[in-house]
This record gives C-alpha cells, structure tokens and sequence, in this order.
C-alpha cells in the first residue's frame, strides 16, 4: 500500500559548508529512510542555493587568478553541485538504509531540466543564491553588475534569474531506476537549466530553476502520488506572524491560489511551495501535496500534521 | 550480436578548460555512438586529472579567502568533477545519438569506488593531478606540503595517492540502467575514493583511483565483453621511441605482464592502461581488452586495428 513520494528538500536546510552538509544529512535521512521503511517509493529532489553561490564564488575566483579559465555558467556550477550534494545524500541514505536492513540501492541522477530561453523571468531575476551580505556588502555587489535582493528577512543575497522547468531531460533514467526499487536523488537545485538551440542541442541557461518548481514536474512526470515540499515550519499559515494567524491543516488548489493572491505567502519563500503545491494537486484527482517539517514528513504521509493541498 | 563494452576515457582528452571540453566531448561523442549505432552496450568511464585539479584549486582558494569554508576533500572535488564532466558528456551523446535518430537515454550515474585504507599507495602519492607546472613552480608547491611529480615528459604536476579500486558502491544503478537499454557515464575520475569505517558508514579518502583501473573493475562487475582504454597512441609499441620500436597487434596477459616486467612501458602513462588491460582479459575467457585511438575504437572493436589483449 506504499506511495510513490517526491519529496523537495531545502539547499539550505543542507547546511552551508562541508561539515555542516554532512551532518544535515545524516538528520535527512533518517527522515527519509522512515517513509521508505514503511513501504513507499521515494525520489529525492533538493535544493543548492548556498552551495551553487559557494561553488560560483570558487570558480569565480579561479578565472580571477587564473585567465586560462574562463567564468564557470550557472549551469555548470549546478552540475557540480549536484556531485557535492548528491554524493554526501546517497551516502547518507544509503548508511542509514543499511543501518536498518533495508538493501536498497541509491544513486544520483545528474539531471539536466529545459528551460524556455524567452520565459519572462530571465528579464527579473528573483532566485536568491549563495552566502547572505550586508546591506553595504550587496551593493558592492551591485555596483560590480550582479543583481542583488532582500530574501525574506533573513539579509542580502546574490539573485539569478529562475524560469519555469518544462521538462526533465533525464525523466526515463529516473523512471527506470524507481521501477527498479532504486531509491533515486535528482533534480538537484531544480536541475541543471538547459534549452534547445538548434536541432538536438542543450546550452546551459544562466539561470536556477527553483527545486520546487523542479520537484512538482518531476512528481507529475512520475506520476507520483505525494510532492512533500519541506520547510522551516509544520503548516502553512495565514496572517503569519499576527495575532489572528491561523494553522492550515487542508486547502484545496483554489482556496491556495485565493490566498496567494491576497499576498499571505512570502515571495521567495512560502509563496513558491504553495504555489508548486498547488500545481501538483490540480494536475490529477488523488495527488496529494504536503508542506511541512522534515521531521514531520512521516505524520504527515498518516495525515496527522502538516498542510495537505488536494482536490 | 552486440557487445558490452566499457570505454575508458582519459582526462587529458576531455580538455584542461571549459571552452576545450565542450569542444573535446563532441568529438569523443561521435567515436563512442559510433559503437552504440553497431548495436552494442556502452558505459563510458573517464578520468579527471585537470579537472579535479582545476575544482581542487578553485575550492582551496575559497577556503583561503573564506576561513568559514574548510578545505574540500579530493574525495568532494572528484564528486564536483563527476558533475562537472558527466553533464557536457551526457549532454554531447545525446545529441550525437538523437542526430542519428536513436533513442536511447544517457544518464550520469555519481559513482562512488571503495579503496582498502590500508593500500600501500597511500603511504606513496603517484597520481599526477591539475595543469602542468615548470619544475620551479613544482618546487614552491613541494616546499607548502604538496607532493610533485614529473609526469611522462610533459611537465611537473602535484600527485596524490592512487589506492587500487575495491568495489563499486553503485553498481546495481549501473547494472539496471545498462539493462534498460540506456547509456551510461559512470565511475568518472575513477569514482569517487571512498572506504568503510564503522558498520555501513563510506568515508571519503584523500585519493584518486585510476580511471584504467575503475573501468576495468566496472567491465568485470557488469561481465563486459570489452574494455576498450582509449589513449594518444594507435597502439601499444615496446621499445617506443626506439629504432627496434615495435607496434604490438595481439598479446595474451602473460606477454603483456613479461613486456611489463622489462619496463617496456611508462608508468603513470602506458603501464596502468596495460596492466588494467591484462588485468580485464585474463579475468575470464572470452574478454578482451583492447588499447588504441579513441578515433580507432569501431575499427578496434571489429579486429582491424589498435593492441588487443584476451587468453
């Protein structure tokens, strides 16, 4: 009676170095490895915000000291940091799924997901990326030609633009391997952004898809039953942070988009998992799109927390 | 009558920048879909010497000027190359293969490679890695703690251990992948070094496998028909570079193993390709290694060129 789950981590809930990474997914796991244990099918997809800025500042300043090589794009530097990210989260799974006697094999697909070259986003980028700034510090960034934005209170970050996906490139290797019972990580950082040119030709899209965007198609495109999308709290709320906030346990896609369109979700932040959310339970009666904690995936899979969005 | 093969791309040949690999790899895809159009299987492992060289100074810069982002692992910058290489060349195949109106998927599988902590190349870096350097240059980096090493007549570069490959964790990916009909890149770099401690837990190791000996673990593990170990020469000569110099068409492992023992070939060049090869075609009857020109591997594999080695 299992489910087949994608499930939508944060980049930042990976940590934003190294030793944090490792120890964040060991945490990760264990919540993943709990849904896999009691049956069901699980894809994990991710985000990279902190790693892809870590990895395009190394590379940045390599071609700065080093003319020989030229600026890495944004889609190579999400390549690599689905290695960075990929290699830590399938060891981690992959321990905590032997740990438990569960062989299940793991593995990472680098996935590659198209992209529109005329989506109006290119035009305003929004999707934060790398180490929070200063208000000082973000100018100077500013003024060396890169766009710069508040996110969400939490301080300044470096922003690229974050088109739509269209399709996920690798969509039958993922397939195959969840056919298979392969536990599959993909879909990293929403994906490396491609577009056609030409006849058969993917260019690298200067661009970050939002992993939440990414991990809603690739639950369609599995046809999955449940997207989790976790974040920082247990449910959604309305009239966040005021007196008369309220808990949601349950919306429908249109009682989401209403209260979307009155403003209730961060941009950035809550608005786009409501929005992907949303996305995914209209697209088929019987899907089902959770927000919640990680550590409240498990309930919330039995129904007893978090905010589910179904027709 | 298909074969299935495993092809061992070096390095050097995927180009030491990013413009030079985008180039290389459609070259390199062309020869290999030449193979998958003759109806046989392909996995396509590769080496990383300059580009985990490149990531490794371009991650150890970061953490120069970022005291917050401790220096990155080789085992990490194998992991990134992995990312890094397997996009462009998964992207360069399935373009070469959609062009010839096949279609076949092509996934990068982020693979890692268990090495024997106490393998004895730890105590004695040999693995020559990043841009070649004037023998000054090697000396500064000897003298900050690094290990050099004069590699082939082509200049001085830094070294690190390069413990023999084990196992490899994710072969059963590989293995479903191959059996779904799809391409696949695996084991780049010669995967990612890696060995257990504890109960299940794979810790990274301050290493890098050799990408000959990777791919001729990964053509046993998967009961490849051929290893096909590209390299800059059409095929294998003894007494190279001499007057008596000799092209060798055929040789059985022992006579590859004598000519070995003489010193016919150079280490850190031709002799791990050879005794990856001998290694692969005395593992069981039937399989043959074959080293020659990535431009020659169809003619190779049909007899009409290139060193074959089989009982």
């Amino acid at each position: 009676m299992g489910k087949r789950i994608v499930i939508a981590l944060g980049g930042n809930a990976l940590g934003k170095n190294l030793p944090e990474q490792m120890a964040a997914v060991k945490h990760t796991a264990r919540a993943i490895v709990d849904l896999i244990e009691a049956g069901n099918e699980v894809v994990v997809a991710h985000g990279n915000g902190p790693q892809v800025g870590m990895i395009n500042i190394a590379m940045t300043t390599l071609s700065r000291e080093d003319p020989t090589h030229p600026m890495a794009p944004m889609s190579v530097c999400t390549a690599m940091s689905q290695g960075y990210i990929g290699y830590d989260l399938q060891n981690s799974l992959r321990e905590e799924l032997l740990n438990r006697g569960l062989h299940k094999p793991v593995a990472t697909i680098l996935t590659q997901v198209e992209v529109d070259p005329e989506d109006p986003a290119f035009e305003n980028p929004t999707k934060p990326i790398g180490t929070f700034m200063t208000e000082a510090e973000a100018e100077e960034m500013r003024r060396r030609g890169n766009a710069v934005m508040e996110d969400a209170g939490r301080g300044w970050r470096r922003c690229v633009a974050s088109p739509l996906p269209k399709s996920i490139v690798e969509i039958e290797t993922i397939r195959a391997l969840l056919d298979a019972g392969q536990v599959v990580v993909a879909c990293g950082g929403g994906g490396i952004p491609v577009y056609q040119t030409g006849n058969n030709h993917l260019k690298g899209a200067g661009a970050v898809i939002d992993k939440d965007f990414a991990s809603e198609l690739l639950a369609e495109s599995l046809n999955a039953d449940t997207l989790i999308i976790l974040t920082a709290v247990e449910k959604v709320a309305v009239n966040f942070g005021r007196p008369d906030q309220k808990w949601l346990d349950r919306l429908t896609p249109a009682q989401a988009r209403q209260y979307a369109a009155e403003g209730q979700f961060a941009p950035g932040s809550m608005l786009p998992k409501v929005e992907a959310a949303l996305k995914f339970a209209e697209s088929k009666p019987g899907r089902t799109a959770l927000i919640t904690l990680l550590e409240k995936a498990k309930a919330g899979i039995a129904g007893e927390t978090g905010t589910a969005i179904s027709l």
